[in-house]
């Protein structure tokens, strides 16, 4: 097989050099080579994959046939009729695995371009992607191998090629956009070209560089990396928390932490290791979670005797003790929590924050004597759930009731809060607390029980009343995704560990050294006054950088407010402060710092919370015809329906609305079905409800309460 | 085979009930039958491990020989060679496997007394140790299976035994303690009388039950378990951290967590995963962890592609992103460290907080351009490392450096703090503080490297200076075993998360309800105005536990601080404050308590610190010749040395003194042989050595500087 070293040294024998060339994992999809990509050191920030795809003509038998090989980026839809038409070659089918191996002895995941030699393309009809020559993005390509990559420009591509053309075998140029829209009329025709104008014209290198409304996933894999938020990582589905964003997960802990013990709850570590019978004590329960459960089975060069698992979740890890503890309805209510990492080998495409192999969470798990002391503990954790994502990260939910589908695995019900993601039009389940009944304590099960002290003969027992509560760090993903823009992060002032960043400005190669000290020595007290009065504020004073270049690292990472310092504004004795969610300037006396800025903080944080608010408002639709349902989707909103509350229902909902879905269907997207996201808690918002008239809008049923259904994450 | 049901009621037969049964993991020693019982949740708090030893003595060829049956304490030492001279049989060996299972159709791990019947009973000679009959413990007896235990008294065992006996056949019952002595004189030889004498008379049902001094492990156990630090759990090597253990890790982390930020450091959350490549990339360092990996080789029912491994530590998970990070000499210095579990897979016996599989820690890792700022950083950390010994948990460490054997795998070098348990005489490595040098960023390793600034050409690259540095729940462990007494846990009050508890007093039957309302309102007060003067403190109103009881209970926790209030107390406006590390009463007026009681309890920390201070200080001796350095071992102390500082010194020096020291040996112990445990920075504290002249103790060569020697955790 060709080294990496060796194509380099092929290209550079054409005058192309790669911006960069990486070995990596195994890829055998697109998303799995992307995921490769990032994890590696040396990719470039931001890269599109080109997609190689042969097609066989349809021939006469005798005939051999002359394989089409199409280039092109990896959005662009490459329809085989239209191409087949364009061509005027008959029924293009992809190539089988055979001919691929025949022809360039390759698999399909190493093949590229480069697959395409001075020997291989005169034999073949080669097709490129039009807007590849025209496009300023880097591209990766397969270097003949499924964990090798170059990355080379749409140009050097184009000079591959040419430099393979003869007099008689030219490249195809197609534009495929065009090519589509001749032919067939879905709402996602345009996409290829939305994507392209999702590029943000004339971003300079350190923005973002997508649109948030045009590309929402590249938006906001792009918004992490350059906040210095996240970092891809070798091991799929697994990523690193950055200082930037972990800030904030400790804002969360150090916030939840006073609150729930204020509450008596009281934190403790139980080990991370499970064994298999312990874990599998509860069936639903387990049921639930078995198909993600990590197992170790080694240790140094030694099989382990019986494998153990990684905890999904604690319940079974914990209750066997809690039995052991709990002797007498003295020793309740017991009321433990634990900050840990829980481990979910989802199969699914994973998604930095929501859905990742390993999270960061808390896990309360508390016992009681009785369901209503229970029931209000169940409620009262979901509030300040509710007030961790509106409170702290200026994101509205709706705090509700799951369905009994959509509940926690072996729980007797599920509270929830539901947020919004505006840009997708999904919900996404924020937070739970649990109410588990009576499930786990029962004698079959764990056996938590005591003397009922309300049992007038004494010797009546009653089996514990367990609630389970968890809020991980998708808090922050939810965060990012509801308030970023097309700048990059937008921070509400609570959660960002720089507040206020002070800039010095109008310094320029005329400034004197001692002007330019005045201006910095002035920063540098505005930020320490500004730390005095409470606030998380900094001065940026790297040498070498101009303030724009400064003020777009800073918008990127979304801190709240800017405060400028130039040679007018200290002879005015003024900052200039500028908001990072409006846009807004104003001047502000430095003498009146103290009381401006925390005001002007508490103001944004306000008003990220409204706006957000009117958001999720404004897309919150009340249904009561079928017909309407999946409109309603499709317009990016969430239908509240009246329900009937059954399963079967439910199901049928999600089947026929993913049917009907005029949504692209891409097999790394969430799923283009609707479920139920909760029975909202406040039911006097909506249209009152005749109960034995009004039907449930999927069914026909008699509907009991109105449901939020979406699609999710 | 006989299940746990069938015993039971054979022995109810017998008018015998068990006070508990259980069945547990299958065993296969005494230390991993210990552990299985304990991490069930209806063992008995405590009890003792009964062994069953079978013996054959030598007989003729033609005769066949008549096994005798042993049923002893785990810890009664059972010398063959007494027992035969006292049964007057020759050359008594431990039976075959195959002798067990003909006569009893048993394996040795299921054997115990119930394996004798009347059918056996007459046909083996049976020896019970007669400390059975008078000791009032709960004994853990086989039930006919490695995975099934009964927990019997003594005079269970007896009642069995008697039962069986015919007119011609009797149990024989020794005294193994007098028989031993009578036998031979090793320093051990009262090991077992020590193990008896360790039980404290009269301890009421909730203490501790066994003396620190005479049996250190059980009391070590036993604390932990009745102070409610810690549970036992059912994957071997792991523990559950209690409330009242995880506080005092939660204060050290927010007092560690402050310095830290305050140097500039920043918290992060890498993967808990790694690939085996990463994991294998430094050969020193994987070296010193591979035997100890654990790997994830299965999720759900699929096998992984590539096992992933469990971090034992993080640098090859965190260096590969330094090296994308730092890309110019203004990124440096990079300082981050993150809070999270590692799993290091030990075979040997673990141990509660100091040797556990996974365990909780800090792990700093930080690179520097210059070595002078890694230096500089790495003895900064150890100073604070100092501080959480010394000032939060008030035990005594001595800084230094590790020896070349003894350093990290892959570091430069290592400093260290030394912690010393006078109970045991050994050493403890409390933490570490690592300068990494260049080994891992260097151009074949992970290449952290940037331009030099300092270089004048413009040309030159210098590669960073890494440090790593960690803490771990260890600290518990060591400030337990040094602060402990045999009333239970004694807490320094800055760790403890109650610092003073209030008891009422002086209520009897007699006592009206209105004057009992007054009492429990005054310490209810009493507790209030602590709080709001800072301290932790905590009214114990429990109804139906006497005052007696909860000051056992408290004690047992290691409060610091009681305050105890009776009706004379409440007259005269006062409370009698008792210290829980000396016994001192003193009564204070209620209107002083402000003002005084944060007082005494930095009195309590002051005082604490310097008996422990005192107490290693006096532990600690200089030795200048060979034949001092075991008996100083052997004397509890640790011995410092002039050393020649060589590795083949160092393990000449484990090797001698593992073979020369009177120690018993157990297989469960750590080893009686002595490492370096650091070169002591503060080397004037003793005589000054002569170079060139002073030779190292160990091998007679040149000595360098003063080492400590000892036995070690």
């Amino acid at each position: 097989m060709a080294t990496l070293e060796s194509i380099t040294q092929s290209l550079a024998g054409l005058s192309i050099t790669p911006s960069a060339s990486v070995t990596h994992a195994e890829t055998n999809s697109p998303a799995s080579w992307r995921e490769a990509l990032l994890a590696t050191t040396s990719a470039p920030a931001s890269f599109e994959l080109i997609k190689t795809l042969v097609y066989k003509p349809k021939t006469a038998k005798t005939a051999t046939p002359v394989p089409v090989i199409v280039i092109a980026r990896e959005e662009t839809e490459t329809s085989s009729s239209a191409l087949g038409k364009k061509l005027n070659l008959k029924e293009l089918r992809l190539a089988s695995e055979d001919l691929l191996s025949d022809f360039f002895a390759l698999d399909k995941n190493s093949l590229s371009v480069l697959s395409l030699t001075s020997q291989t393309f005169p034999k073949v009809v080669t097709v490129i992607d039009a807007s590849i020559a025209s496009s300023s993005s880097t591209f990766a390509i397969h270097a003949l191998s499924s964990s090798a990559t170059v990355f080379l420009s749409g140009q050097d591509i184009i000079s591959y090629l040419q430099k393979l053309e003869t007099d008689e075998v030219k490249v195809q140029e197609i534009d495929f956009a065009s090519l589509k829209s001749d032919v067939a009329a879905a709402p996602s025709k345009a996409a290829a070209k939305e994507k392209d104008d999702a590029k943000i014209e004339g971003a300079i290198q350190i923005a973002i560089g997508v649109k948030k409304e045009a590309d929402f996933s590249a938006w906001y894999q792009s918004v992490l990396i350059k906040a210095d938020m996240l970092e891809y990582y070798s091991v799929s589905g697994c990523y690193i928390l950055r200082p930037w964003s972990y800030s904030m997960w400790e804002e969360i802990q150090d916030w939840f932490n006073k609150k729930i013990k204020a509450m008596g709850v009281q934190n403790v570590y139980f080990p991370m290791l499970v064994s298999q019978k312990v874990l599998e004590r509860e069936k639903d329960h387990i049921e639930g979670f078995s198909p993600e459960v990590a197992w170790v089975t080694r240790a140094g060069s030694s099989d382990l005797e019986e494998p153990v698992a990684l905890r999904p979740t604690s319940e079974t890890v914990m209750y066997p003790y809690y039995a052991k503890w709990i002797k007498s309805h003295r020793d309740l209510p017991l009321k433990l929590n634990q900050w840990n990492n829980v481990v979910r080998w989802e199969f699914k495409h994973p998604q930095p924050f929501l859905r990742t192999r390993e999270f960061l969470w808390q896990e309360g798990h508390t016992a009681h004597l009785t369901k209503a002391e229970a029931d209000k503990e169940v409620l009262e954790i979901l509030d300040l759930y509710r007030r961790v994502y509106e409170e702290l990260l200026a994101v509205p939910v709706i705090p509700g009731i799951k369905s009994e589908k959509e509940k926690f695995a072996g729980a007797l019900y599920t509270t929830t809060i539901e947020g919004f993601v505006p840009t997708s039009g999904r919900g996404i389940q924020a937070a739970t607390s649990h109410c588990l009944g009576q499930n786990f304590s029962r004698p079959e099960m764990f056996n938590i029980v005591v003397e009922d002290p309300n049992d007038a003969s004494g010797q009546g027992k009653t089996y514990a009343w367990q609630n389970s509560w968890g809020l991980s760090t998708r808090t922050i993903g939810v965060m990012t995704m509801v308030h970023g823009d097309n700048q990059g992060l937008v921070l509400p002032p609570r959660v960002a560990s720089v507040q206020a960043i002070v800039v010095p400005c109008g310094v320029t190669a005329k400034t004197s050294d001692e002007d330019r000290a005045k201006i910095n020595n002035a920063c540098d007290d505005l930020a320490k006054s500004l730390i005095d009065a409470g606030i998380r504020a900094k001065a940026d004073l790297r040498e070498g950088y101009t303030p724009g270049y400064k003020f777009n690292d800073w918008e990127q990472k979304g801190v709240p407010l800017r405060l400028e310092i130039g040679p007018n504004d200290l002879a005015k004795q003024q900052t200039l402060t500028v908001r990072r969610d409006t846009g807004a300037k104003a001047p502000v006396a430095l003498a009146d710092l103290a009381a401006t800025i925390p005001k002007m903080l508490e103001t944004i944080q306000g008003d990220m919370f409204q706006r957000a608010l009117a958001e999720y408002n404004a897309h919150v639709k009340e249904v009561t015809r079928w017909e309407d349902f999946v409109p309603t989707l499709d317009n990016k909103c969430i239908a509240v329906i009246p329900w009937c509350e059954r399963e079967a229902c439910e199901d049928d909902i999600k089947e026929r609305s993913a049917r009907a879905s005029a949504e692209q269907q891409d097999e790394r997207a969430p799923s283009a079905g609707a479920k139920s996201l909760a029975i909202p808690f406040n039911q006097e918002r909506w249209t009152p409800l005749k109960l034995g008239e009004t039907k449930c809008v999927g069914c026909g049923q008699e509907a009991k309460r109105w449901t939020m259904f979406g699609r999710s994450y």
